[in-house]
């Protein structure tokens, strides 16, 4: 099955995604999935589109190593990329969006999901921006279209944690869950542990490109905010966006806490949370005390968790020892996977 | 789609399926499954059959109850019962095997899930027996005959660890794993930790039905073996036997290093281990000294983790804090849904 892809946003994420397609061609013949990286469009280096497939692999290595004649021939906008796109109605099209996201406000992701949707397209995205604050109305969207919206990379990098409860749990229903869901905080929050100051250790961050580029996003909590507001919209039909988080961030002024909790043997987190309460779900983030021994309390460096809630199977919780970007490309591959199994005609693997 | 049921063993597991399958209607109404129970098998009240379907329920309640009025009517051997089902060749149709097992040898059940198998039918178990000693030959059974054969509840009782493979990580290979996998010799454990002998606590596991009716297979290792045995067979393809693993178990005489580790701010677990080596797949079972920071470190009682070192992902761990034997009830629901839904001639959730 021919797959047509167009990617929007080509960073890390996008770049890692396109050797994963040719890393992983085993996997994807096994499945007999052809996938043709059709469009690209860069955030500084124009776009590109060919409906005879382009040499994705080459024009990510040539914008990697600062080679400028990568996707420059056009400055089409994404939207009219877009539109190319809708117009190979001959075959399964899929939008990849991996743009730089403002998490407080979800664009320019969100609209680039709708335009996908309303083109024809699937959308498989790594972004937590439309998932966290437009997420009732854009699965009303696909499923009225008939076209699956998918955003496995939204959280926890390439853990399947969305596929684990919609495609692993069936008839379970999420009464709450608590996380430490961001990478920057609980590096910043480790390092303070070995006694590095609070500036020093984000610094580093930044310097690593763990923490975004605004930092603001993870030390004042947007980024888990986010996390937790998509968690919530995609399992309990929150209905909320960012904004509606309890929110509580960590400054220079937490290190005396975080000083105070060792001494106890105990550490100190960016929890976030989500709750059924009799007034309706309650989300929040903040910084805990936790115990060494609690699945969240003995989390290093880029590890996250979340610890997942349930009526039937009670609390289950799943940890990703070793993140990262490429982990999030991952997440990508596999959503394009589930885009392709499902979009199969007949899926016949057993007579009756 | 109707689904013909056909349980063998009905014990504490099979009972609460059933209920299960009421409890959860609405789950399965959703996609379209009509699950029928068509017979019962039970160790000690004979068996029924009976194709236009059983008050399956009711049944479960009158054995629970101690009533003899439930299937007593017939002395049927369950390979009668198996053939009886393969009949019912118009319908889709399932053996929900969870009969009583000797894990080191893997039988009565790895020779019902062969028949039901050549018979025509779907299988899921709970039983970790037939997945540890012969996974490779009934995987190729059921591809022969185009059949599902689902275990979910062998390993970590409801949790979907091999679904969760399966399903939501493509192209992923599994490099090893680590668990602490048997509840009944982390229970004692922690009991130890807090100076219970390890006879009193092993005596109140048995009254608590959580441990073995024959202790050996728990403190012998042997349970904990067979898992080792299943997820090695499932994810490495290694093509082995519970008899392979490298076993060790617990004894009274552990108390010494228990009591040490915990005044070192340590704990010992019971610990599976599987690893690729120049050599091959080398697999174990043995007691560890942990960090009670170690995602396997901080289990208390009946709390399971597993951790999967993988190539693309790193390592994940999947943790199951509330275990029990209406979790292992659930796997076999979430493998029934599976079975449908792989079973539909056609699964059209979009247009290209």
């Amino acid at each position: 099955m021919r797959v047509a892809l167009l990617l929007i946003g080509f960073g890390h994420v996008g770049r890692r995604f396109v050797h994963l397609l040719e890393e992983l061609r085993p996997a994807l013949d096994a499945r007999g999935i052809e996938p043709v990286v059709v469009g690209i469009a860069t955030r500084r280096h124009g776009s590109v589109f060919d409906e005879a497939g382009l040499d994705a692999a080459q024009v990510a290595r040539q914008v990697a190593s600062g080679e400028m004649a990568g996707p420059s021939s056009s400055e089409q906008p994404a939207h009219a990329l877009i539109a190319q796109l809708g117009s190979l109605s001959a075959e399964v099209r899929v939008l990849v969006e991996t743009t730089t996201l403002d998490v407080r406000f979800g664009e320019p992701a969100t609209s680039h999901v709708r335009a996908a949707l309303a083109a024809g397209a699937h959308v498989i995205s790594a972004n937590k921006g439309p998932v966290a604050h437009a997420y009732h109305a854009l699965a009303s969207e696909a499923a009225a279209a008939k076209r699956r919206f998918l955003f496995e990379g939204a959280v926890m990098d390439g853990i399947p944690i969305f596929n684990l409860v919609r495609e692993t749990m069936p008839g379970v229903r999420v009464l709450g869950f608590r996380g430490v869901i961001n990478s920057t905080t609980n590096h910043i929050l480790t390092a303070m542990e070995h006694g590095e100051a609070f500036d020093a250790a984000l610094a580093r961050m930044q310097a690593e490109g763990i923490a975004e580029a605004d930092p603001s996003l993870d030390i004042d909590g947007w980024d888990a905010a986010a996390k937790v507001s998509a968690l919530a919209n995609v399992w309990m039909d929150a209905r909320m966006t960012p904004q509606d988080v309890r929110r509580e961030g960590i400054c220079a002024g937490d290190a005396a806490r975080v000083a105070a909790a060792v001494a106890q043997g105990r550490r100190m987190k960016l929890v976030g949370r989500a709750a059924r309460t009799a007034g309706g779900i309650v989300t929040s983030v903040g910084l805990e005390t936790l115990e060494v021994s609690d699945p969240l309390g003995g989390l290093d460096g880029q590890a996250n968790a979340l610890e997942i809630d349930t009526d039937i199977l009670g609390r289950v919780v799943i940890t990703q020892r070793d993140g990262g970007l490429e982990k999030t490309a991952y997440a990508l591959f596999a959503d394009l996977v589930e885009v392709a199994e499902m979009t199969s005609e007949v899926v016949f693997r057993g007579d009756r």
